[in-house]
């Protein structure tokens, strides 16, 4: 089996993150695996959302320890290799936000470190109460730095700083109560649930959902005017687009729109 | 009846959103007339307060788009004015927080898309408890692109990133949970706990709300040390006011301030 | 007794403000002697966290205003003397997040204004169930201008809004949602609760915490793009420390690592 397994169903894609016996550590092979399946989406218009899971017991447990471990070999100690390793890393987080497709990490068991970023820069997340979210990397030492980008952007300050800090797990329920996650269902109702989710985005109109992702990430880093200014640009080329005049056209005369279907 | 109903009782000025039939759609004529309304609140010292409500029920539905759709007529296919209108409502926007007064807005029945966007865009906020926000835009192939500028400047980022996607509503206690409201109350205490609101902060001195409500969105994009630098020099400027000479007096010696009442 | 007491257990420094009769007001004296306790921390590589709680009813209530008062029969009626009493606060202010331990506040009775700042800018507080938290300068027509700086980074807008401009307080479980402190906790769990905190946060490698947060609070302030620039760098750096390599060897090896116990 590959090491990311991918099914289609519809207009949906499903990536499952396939190394169960390492609990989806995000070694080199995965990190490629994963950046090979998002660049293959980023000109896909015929998926229109991506759920992103983990086989075996655990979502992702972060960094393959073994194999950053086996770097220190290198002549050089292992610093070229770390380097590369966390440009690969950050490159593929940075990739999640500016694919066309909503993507939702689909979580259960454990979601630790890079695991739990992961779950972070998703664009949405649904989770098995049973989950255990931690940053804590800082248990061994290695305090979760890049981890804490995407964290830090999703939940509040002192919250973010005490798990960061204590490498103390908190479960599904807080996760959502922070929002690190959209919300935590019974785990025999996730994937239902998580598809329930994909479903409602992908009964949408494409182009729509993909102007507003980029323009949700570009905006949120920009001071008011400036967002208002490019949102504004935004709406009015929204607006052209001859599928949008017929959404709204369907909505005034009470009908379903005639919409393309990939 | 003009379509914005302005009442003043003391130092608080109410304004009502007056297009029922409408769902009090942000129509050119409404955005002209809030917009008028909000110019000459920029220089008036004897309002020390506003709110902000809809009349019929709703509190307001966003833009109207059976004009929008009208606007499709002209030559260009409509570009030109939608870009003005846009450019209007970004305008009206960013109107409200440099306004001297905090504004709060009275919620009730539905704040979607743009109307969602004026609940995100006051100061405060009070709805009740039957109302329902939603980012809904998504849902005729029309992104709330501009809408998610102030929402998500209010409520945590996959949330809103759930509201924009899906187009569905949340209620007015998951509102208040996220941050969007204030709080949400029974409908039949709505006016009243707004105006006990409203009446809280005109009992202050109105210049020092103004120099922190000014103060308050300017630092807030600001880094740590030019927020400080810049908040320090504010404080200077109020400690220098006379009234918060008295303010500080009167605690002191266990008095009632002496201040102007407009 | 000094104005802050300092007492050592181990690697945790507790700071006492030590000015009950004030509420422990940040007077002249009080901030000189905070200023020249986290000055020694800064290079200070024994101590591993710090507890910050106040002598008396009162964590901390702000502001000395009799001393601010008397500031206004200086000749320029104390424009130089708020300058620089407000710059000193900022400096004061701006030291506990560039300190290399994480600093708690162990909050009991009331933070008002500059006091709840302090609460704000700690890395962490736990505070007690009965404690009040307020912004009410804006009572007295001194709007809590800086403190808003802090407040505004831990809190919802709209919620930091409506404290700063009608000054009314909220209670500690209110305060532990909206994510100004970690945790409410019995009065009578108060200092056994911070110092478990301290200490699960003592126990972890002390150079790998430094450099976290530091990276914390560098990196929060920062577009994404560079954000993961920089925490790649940090990762790289604290992958080399040889205490590191000792922690993730451990954890591979199944046993405790053998650390620095300073």
């Amino acid at each position: 089996m590959p090491i990311v397994i991918r099914t289609d169903t519809g207009a949906i894609r499903h990536l499952q993150l396939n190394a169960p016996d390492r609990l989806n550590a995000l070694s080199d092979a995965m990190l490629a695996a994963l950046q090979a399946e998002f660049d293959a989406l980023m000109h896909d218009r015929t998926i229109r959302a991506v759920i992103l899971s983990g086989a075996g017991k655990a979502f992702c447990a972060g960094h393959d320890l073994k194999e950053m471990t086996a770097g220190r070999q290198n002549p050089d100690g292992g610093g070229a290799y770390f380097k590369d390793l966390f440009d690969r890393c950050a490159t593929l987080m940075q990739t999640i936000p500016r694919l066309p497709q909503p993507v939702i990490a689909q979580v259960h068991g454990i979601a630790t470190a890079a695991g739990c970023q992961l779950v972070a820069t998703c664009d949405l997340a649904v989770a098995a109460t049973d989950t255990r979210f931690g940053v804590n990397g800082v248990n061994i030492g290695l305090f979760c730095s890049t981890p804490m980008v995407a964290l830090s952007r999703n939940i509040p300050r002192k919250q973010a700083f005490e798990m960061l800090t204590t490498g103390q797990f908190i479960n599904a329920a807080r996760a959502a109560d922070l929002g690190l996650i959209n919300r935590a269902v019974p785990p025999e109702d996730l994937t239902v649930e998580t598809r329930t989710l994909a479903d409602a985005i992908a009964a949408k109109l494409a182009s729509a959902v993909t102007i507003g992702k980029q323009a949700f990430y570009e905006q949120i880093q920009m001071p008011l005017d400036r967002a208002y200014a490019y949102t504004g640009e935004v709406m009015v080329k929204n607006m052209l687009d001859r599928d949008t005049a017929e959404g709204i056209a369907a909505f005034l005369e009470k009908r379903a729109p005639d919409w393309p279907q990939d």
